[in-house]
Formats: C-alpha cells, sequence, structure tokens
C-alpha cells in the first residue's frame, strides 16, 4: 500500500501556540511528536517510506524536511491551500507517475488515534477492498452525539473481508444538530466521518474527471512532470486554476462509483480544539480535573487546562474550567468551554494588523 | 516638619509582580512612579529632602539609592525587619541626634491617597497638635464598611484647629467582622486607621520607654552613633535584641499620653492586594469592567484585571472576574475575589523551594 499524508492544514484554533508557520501538524500537543510525525510512525510498519509522499503548504517545507531528514518519503509543497480535493488529486498523480496500482491512503496529518493496531487493521482491509476498485473510507464507530462532525451512514448489506465488517455507504451527512446526533449514536447505522479514503489513483482520477471535470483537466498534466526542473512553477500555474474544493463534497458525495466503509474503533479524534486536548489527556488529569503541561502550581483550582511549555511558572489561584497556554510572545487566557472560539482570537489579531502574533 | 518614611514591607500579596528584592513599595502599581517615591513626593510641598528619613531593609538599600540619587534625604537601612514600633523608634531616635524638635510624619511608604492636598492639610493641623506633645493620627473617614482595616474610635468633645475638626482617641479597635464594621460606618464615630502618626522625637521616645522599655533600652544608644564607622554593626546588635512589634499595639493601644485623630477624606488605600488596584483605578475600566494594563486582547470579557507590563501580548477569551499578571518569569491567573490569597501562592513556592521566583 501506499500512502498520501495530508499535512496542508493552516489550523487557528490552536493559537497561540499554533502560528501561520507552525500550524497544528507540526505540534507535539497529543504526544511528544508533532503530529505529522505521529502520522508518519503510526503507519509505518505497514508501509514503506519509499511509499509515502506528505503533500504540505510551501511555508512548512523546511519544517517537514528538517523532520523527516534522512528518510526516504516523498514531500510535495503546494503553493497554496486549495482544500483537500486538489490535494488528494495530486497525491494520486504522482502515484500514477511512479507507476504504482496499488491503492493509497489519504490520511490527515492532524488527527489523534490511540489504538494504532485497530486503526492498521482497518487500514488493510481497506486496501484488499480498494484493490477491486471503488473508494474506502474509515467510519469511526461512534462514543457520543458529536455535533462537530460530519457522518457517513452505511447501507444495511454487510460483506465480510477476513471476517472484518464491511459495508456499502448509504450516505454522506452533515454535521447533525443535538437531537439528530443522538438518533446517528442509537441507529447504529452512522459513523463519524474521519476525512480517511484508501483507493487506487486510478479511481482517484477517474472520478476527478467525473465529478470535478475543471480540476481534472488544471491538474492532469501534472502526472509527468514531477522529476522536471520547473515542477515547482508549473504546480503554481496548475493550482492558480484549481477549484478550492474539499474530496468530501466535491467527490464522496457526488460520485456514482462504489463506496464502501469500515466500522473502525480506534480511538480517534481530529483534535479540534483545545478542549479535545483536555479530553484526550483525561489519564494526565489530576485529583480536581486540572490537566497541566509544564511548571505550575495550583491551588484551589479545578477543571482548569494549564498549557506551559515555556520556561515560565504558571501559578493559578481559585480558578475553574479556564484554559491557559503560555507561549514566549503571548499568553492565552479562555474559558475552556469556549476553546472553539479560539480562531476568534486569531480573526481579531488579524483584523488588528498583529502580524507578530499570527 | 520632618517625616520619617517607613519603607520596611516586604508584601507578598502582589507576587509575581512583587518579589524578595521588588516589594510593593517600589512597584508602579498605583501611577507612574513607584510607591515610595510617590509617598515622597506627595509630601515635598511641605517638607524639605533634607527632613526627609527613609527607612527600609538593608535588602533594598540600592534600589532606595537609585531611586532618591541627588536628593538630600536620608536613607537608613534596618538590618532585618522588626514592625514598626522599632522603625518608628529608630526615626524618632535619628531626629533627636539631629537636635530636631519638631514634629516628625511617620508615613508608611506603600499606601495610596488620591487627594494629596486634603492630605497635607490635615498633616498640617498635626503638626500644630502635636508641637503641645501627644500623638496625632490621621482618621481616614470610612466609605464603607470595611472589615480589612482597624478602626480609631474618636471622643465625644470636638476641638477645632485652623478650622478643622481635632477629636480625642477614645480607642483603637482590632478588625471588626461586617456587622460591626456597618454600625461603626454609620455611628460617625469611627475612623479607619491608616498608621499615619505625628509626633515629636521626645513624645516617641518617651512613650516607648514607657510602653515598650526593652525596645527603648535596646536602641536609645543608637541616638549617638549615626554617623560612626560601625554604625551598620550597631543597629544590628540593637535591632537583635528588639521586640518585633507593632507601634499600634506596642504604643498606641497601651500609652496613657494624649492621643488624637484628625478626620480626614483624602481617598486613601492600603492598596492591600491586586484586588485594591483593580478598585483604585475604576476610571480606567473599560465599558465591561476591564481594567488592561498593557498589550491585550479581549474578546467576551467582562470584570478582569489584566496586568502584563511584560511585552507579551495577553489574549482573554469568555472569561469574567479573573487576574491574570505576566511578568518575564512568572504568570498568575486567579480569581480576583481571591487576590487576599494571592500570599498562599508565595507560601507555596516557599515550601516547594522555588526559590527564584520569590
Amino acid at each position: 500500500m501506499w500512502a498520501v499524508i495530508m499535512a496542508g492544514g493552516s489550523g487557528t484554533r490552536f493559537w497561540p501556540l499554533s502560528r501561520r508557520l507552525k500550524p497544528k501538524q507540526f505540534l507535539d500537543i497529543t504526544g511528544n511528536e508533532p503530529m505529522i510525525v505521529e502520522t508518519y510512525k503510526r503507519i509505518s510498519d505497514l508501509i514503506k517510506d519509499e511509499h509515502i509522499c506528505i503533500i504540505l503548504g510551501k511555508e512548512h517545507l523546511e519544517e517537514a524536511k528538517k523532520l523527516f531528514e534522512g528518510k526516504a518519503v516523498q514531500i510535495i509543497a503546494e503553493p497554496f491551500g486549495r482544500n483537500t480535493a486538489p490535494c488528494i488529486a495530486l497525491g494520486a498523480l504522482y502515484a500514477m507517475h511512479k507507476g504504482v496500482n496499488e491503492p493509497i491512503s489519504f490520511l490527515p496529518a492532524d488527527h489523534y488515534i490511540a489504538n494504532k493496531n485497530a486503526f492498521l487493521e482497518s487500514l488493510k482491509i481497506a486496501e484488499k477492498v480498494a484493490t477491486s476498485g471503488g473508494i474506502v473510507t474509515l467510519g469511526i464507530v461512534p462514543v457520543r452525539p458529536e455535533t462537530g462532525y460530519g457522518y457517513i451512514r452505511r447501507d444495511k448489506n454487510l460483506t465480510k473481508v477476513d471476517g472484518k465488517e464491511v459495508y456499502k455507504v448509504r450516505e454522506f451527512v452533515e454535521k447533525p444538530d443535538l437531537e439528530t446526533a443522538q438518533k446517528y449514536l442509537q441507529s447504529g447505522e452512522y459513523y463519524w466521518n474521519a476525512g480517511i479514503f484508501v483507493a487506487t489513483s486510478e479511481t482517484i482520477i477517474k472520478e476527478t474527471k467525473k465529478c470535478l471535470p475543471e480540476l481534472y483537466e488544471a491538474l492532469i498534466n501534472l502526472k509527468d512532470k514531477f522529476e522536471e526542473k520547473d515542477f515547482e512553477h508549473v504546480l503554481r500555474k496548475a493550482y492558480e486554476k484549481a477549484p478550492n474544493i474539499s474530496f468530501d463534497y466535491g467527490i464522496m458525495e457526488k460520485t456514482d462509483a462504489d463506496v464502501y466503509v469500515i466500522p473502525t474503533e480506534c480511538g480517534w479524534s481530529d483534535v479540534g480544539s483545545w478542549s479535545s486536548i483536555y479530553e484526550l489527556k483525561r489519564k494526565d488529569w489530576d485529583r480536581e480535573n486540572n490537566l497541566v503541561e509544564g511548571e505550575a502550581l495550583l491551588i484551589d483550582c479545578k477543571g482548569n487546562f494549564i498549557s506551559g511549555k515555556g520556561s515560565r511558572l504558571i501559578a493559578c489561584l481559585g480558578i475553574k474550567d479556564i484554559l491557559v497556554v503560555d507561549t514566549p510572545d503571548a499568553i492565552l487566557v479562555a474559558d475552556l468551554k469556549r476553546a472553539q472560539d479560539v480562531r476568534k482570537v486569531v480573526e481579531r489579531l488579524k483584523e488588528e494588523k498583529k502580524e507578530k502574533y499570527l
């Protein structure tokens, strides 16, 4: 199998730790290493370095080169972000260029997976299914009525591959309201859409041609250009013509190809905000449900997330459900329940032209 | 008139801004200059530099020398703190040594006074009263049923000096509970004890001899030693024998000398905690009652005090009644209503031997 690690995100929800030059996938917020490295390591038992292609933004190329120094992984820099459909098409074209016919896993670089083995098991099944055509998705078995994710509804007919369940997909659905999410959870027919896809390059390009002909036209000529000297220039020209659209919206919701879902229980999280990290690290909470990283001193504090990986002491007194993030040049103090709104801080910084903090 | 500025405090309630080497009186938390400088400037229309003596802790001598460079003020360093009775006796002995008979104002270096003129008016009256003996206190007319201050109860008989009220003191009372404080406020007979005293050196030494003979014995020989080479050594020896006791408790509550109180309305505060500063600076509050010092960005925030005099940006999101104090090596995030307990943080730092933050 091949893998394309999609690392083009520019996440603003982890400000002040995440910045323009260091988005979420380059932060070690879920473990000891940058998420992009954890994503790579997670699959490296299954997939050889030579078969891994990392696609990211031009501004992060140097950082990635440092992280993957000495590894045989391929790194391709997009001139600018155009969402996932162009990124996935680009990865597929690169595989085609390399003459690859095996299925490719398309993996977001900034997701957390607690149970690596369960995840890899699903990928292996996905590989088998995808070999005979169609697009396979991993469907994360929901554990709560989450309203922040899109869902995948399965068809009734069950197939088994190597003893594991595989379903045809009935439909992709948008983020539901709470009541709907509760119904989804009870029905057992819905999975979280983690944005993880497996398909051959041929399938991806065929479906791109059918569903997003404009994108196909923009990128198809790249196939023979990857080794050329002016590839960067050619890629920029191609991307300028490419529509900005997600793979889910542009392909998955429109395709008449066979689409499968493999129910997966692997402790997945898209790590969407500081409060996701707080929840993920429940085992590190103290008795009063505080999550403390770095040097801190807490008196009469409950349910706070104190992230101080800098060299400063953070002293807290009598606070509750507060998020504190300390970095060398900026501090965030927020209601932890408002963690989703951290991007508003970034928007305001942009409005106020405080570039140095972005 | 002479003045003794008492700057021996080691306040821990303004951590992390106040540290061992920079206690409250050396911070510019109430205005643009260190409180000790504001205390000096407040009286300098009335009292000549040559007549001002600053008494402080040895460890703060260098800092004070810098602040008062080129001024003719006298600075005396205590080898260690022994509360206000020894400090006041020391100041009186210094004045005696200089052959001074005029009254001396004993002024804490770390209080805030909004209305300088009203304060100086009271001092002038106090000077007149003290010239003929006795100890004069400024009694701050209470504006709320404060439970954090001691009170002075006046006698019924009113004297007028230059048209201003002067009363004999009936008693000094300890910090009351809320109900008692409310009665005090309603009665009109009680004033806040600001720890500001005016008396001649002769009176101070006489009363020290009567009420605290041990202190008198320990210090009396210093009178002729101020100019001597080994004064520092002699002072240390004397202080080692001096009891650790406040002037209020050791002298004022016991003396049978005449004690007067001059009702004073000068916008006084002892600036006892971060929340006092927040209240003092009400005019600087924004529309949502936030007090912001330094570079900050607030979204959906109410009633917070953000003190960031460092070079960092402090971004706040959805927080309420929170105190944030940023310094180069330590940050405090506290419930603003718990500001009195900031000293607990300092205690904990001591327990944990985190000396570098003290």
